[in-house]
């Protein structure tokens, strides 16, 4: 059996200071909530960054070149995952639908991947989805998608793309044709958010029945489906992820003190299950990273 | 077992009159092509009217008018379908993606549906799709459809909703129970469109694991996909369409002349799976319309 | 979420005392190990006998009786479930293979029960199972299930049907049409059984599909499955059981030392995936038992 | 799109000459039959034989010679395959259940293939199943498969294995391992037989879940599910077969007169599908048949 890759997704950009006082928001915290990831059996630390002021979410490359650095300062053993959603929202305005309202903020590609071009991290994530988001649309065009792809490669960056839908499925096996990336595939599905992938394993089947074969893949699970998830896709032969970007609970009504036992507690259902944690170079093998 | 509904879509907005010398395109060509459908079969009609100097893609309620106004003399059994899909294009410019190119046609959902509310058919189709199409993208958001639904069902027209991954079913859900619908729901699993469902098994099992008991539903593919689906959809105990706005050959390299050979075509199919086609008053039985 | 029933099948009769020294077989053993169970979380005990010299299977009525009083000294509030299980192999001579060889103990339907008539606990496993076991045949023709599960209705016994595959499951909703069980239907699918159901999810979504509504069912695994189907169960929707007649060890080269680890395992996986355990009186009210 | 083999089982043993007029019964009809079903598509004819004069099923060698004579005097495109059925009954007795009752046919495996070693067909069947057929049981233990598997195989005869549940696709997988079959894997699912598996794509997919990459399979009905498996096993990729051995009828109420027209609807199934027919020499090169 494959040992499983724990990645941590440790502060994401939806979820909200006031939801949780546990959420990592400075670069200080955020670092220091990878390295317990780390130490709970995290190979992969997945990071946006927030401004330390308000909380809000940041595109600022010094508070990711911070955070990047701090982690650095404490190892290099752990694989860095840095973000590149922010730039993708489009809002429709009510009387005119074509025109953007307040609150849109869709990007060129060039200017979604600069903290990534600066900071070559050993991967970064491209979001494939297009798709509803409430009332908003989140957009991610094949051409955008693509340029970021030919961005990142450039510099030596693998990229996990993000599904979450079979039609992001389909777009990931034309950026797989198009573009020459490392092998093998890497890509996450991204389960039970609105409009997306629903967390079930009908939803799983379809997603591993349009897979090439060879490629690395995590299902995770957002709010009350992150365990199931882990288990879920332990059980199908996937990777698994967790973290308070996806969710906030250790258990129904308790709060987790941090992305630490979040981890723990992952590791801990992948264990009882007969698996194995893979340490972070075990996960460079796997994914084909380094040198 | 229940008797199967063919719905016959003669003529849609994608296909060209330069793929097909039989592509209806007048009102009057049109209204000959479903007159046509409904004597091989076809208790549903889903309409599109197309500019008859050009072949364009039309919203014109004259065009409308006739079309229904021709059937009308024919017979009155034919169940009538029109389309809503017109207005639903966003294309992303390449410097600013928020500022609308030239080809966008978004509009608010009043001015979707004026020749609904004038002709008031006993169907029309409502689209529930956000999705990419290829660069451009496709944008149905809940607010959206949901006005769309309220108009419609307010002069007493049943929708149809056409779905093309999960997520639009999750809609369908939420719509059924904001909206009093009659019962029973009617849904269209549009499969094989790029970035929609993939026309496969797994992709008929997804959807069907979220589908509200009691829906009357229709998997469709388009392209080649059109008749191995309409098997694939009476097998699982679904309904079926065909028609030239999804499919212009009746077999490989053999371009169907008209829409009545592609509807006598998909009544064969049935048969020989030990099915029966059900008549207009059957479906409208099925479908819990009329009174 | 329906609570989860936990059933621990504690001695069964096909793991020999060479293999673990924690195998309960005197009823003294038996009946501490079926507390030990309920202790962590049990809502039924699975019994088998053994003969208390050799550590063999046992059908004797004296030892079934001493195992349920020692257990009924102490609590009356854990569900009793017998086995009818010794009684059903067939070995074929090799020269004529319809003639019986030694090790065959195929017995009449009424010779299988006389331990459930005498001691009426409240449940009692019937297998429905027809199958290959090596070289050996396992036999449940309809006859024989039918009388045996007349005659234990007719006391009130309710029973639990075990099922290897999916003709097992076409017999158990004729049974139940036959009969006039109490609802609902009790089933468990044996999972990983050399010739039965393999251990995954495409078997468990099989048996789901012909699985009567209202069913209340538990999947599980024997040998290295048996954690993994106690997620995989609760995922989909059905209760768990655990205990020495199916599997040996705690974790991968740990054997568990009696079946009380075993059942604090699986409870453990219940609750990390945000399920509860039924108490045994929650399990009566699920299962219609008692009055 | 691999081209589909259409394999036609002309009378089988369980079909009987009052349930209809057109069931060839003589080595002269049987032979006509294959010839007929030829001449509509079919690569394989799966051959029974019968008493001439009762139409009961029948293992004289002398019938098979015939029959296969009179084929190979017509053609020697048409590839045959021998039945190796008869000789796996058992009916347990009321009173005591290990020994046989009347009816019992179980017979030591060099005594099932002799019409195969004295003829060497290119193809002859085996049963793996062992499971209850009504209070009858079908046994069909490793050791005796092996055995069949070794006599034919040393003549140069190949296996299809059928296959009635996925205990038996596991037996299947054991077999090939054990022993050199030449590639590749040739097997046919049965469904709709009672206890066997059910004719749905849950069944299916479980099956193909199993299956050994590079089998050559077919899945196929009996009785009213015939013609929806032809276009089920298409649809996902599988060949084919159907014939009186398996159905009776052309469609609802009307009956098949003869194999010819059984053949002629399936190949037009294929057809309205998108499939084309293999021919014998096609068939021989997708089996590994010949030289």
């Amino acid at each position: 059996m494959t040992k499983t890759i724990l990645t941590c997704a440790v502060t994401g950009n939806i979820t909200r200071p006031d939801q949780t006082p546990y959420l990592p928001i400075t670069p200080a915290q955020i670092a220091d909530d990878c390295i317990a990831a780390y130490r709970q059996g995290a190979a992969i630390v997945h990071i946006h960054v927030r401004d330390p002021e308000t909380g809000a979410p940041s595109m600022a490359v010094g508070h990711y070149r911070e955070t990047v650095e701090r982690i650095r300062d404490v190892t290099s053993d752990l694989i860095l995952n840095l973000t590149t959603g922010p730039g993708q929202r489009f809002l429709p305005s009510v009387e005119d639908p074509s025109v953007a309202a307040e609150g849109t903020n869709l990007l060129p590609p060039a200017e979604r991947v600069p903290h990534v071009l600066a900071l070559q991290p050993e991967v970064c994530t491209l979001d494939l989805n297009t798709m509803a988001s409430g009332n908003q649309v989140i957009i991610n065009i094949p051409r955008t998608v693509e340029e970021m792809a030919r961005l990142v490669r450039d510099v030596g960056v693998k990229p996990e793309l993000e599904l979450f839908s079979s039609g992001d499925l389909v777009m990931a096996r034309d950026l797989m044709q198009q573009l020459d990336f490392s092998d093998p595939l890497m890509v996450s599905f991204v389960m039970g958010i609105k409009y997306g992938w629903p967390p079930t394993v009908e939803a799983l089947q379809l997603a591993l029945s349009l897979l090439p074969e060879g490629a690395i893949w995590t299902a995770f699970g957002v709010g009350r489906h992150s365990f199931p998830m882990v288990a879920q896709s332990v059980l199908l032969g996937g990777h698994i992820r967790v973290g308070l970007e996806d969710n906030l609970y250790l258990s129904k009504g308790e709060l987790a003190e941090g992305n630490g036992p979040l981890c723990e507690k992952a590791v801990r259902i992948v264990r009882d299950l007969g698996g194995e944690i893979a340490s972070p170079q075990e996960a460079r093998a796997l994914l084909g990273l380094g040198s």
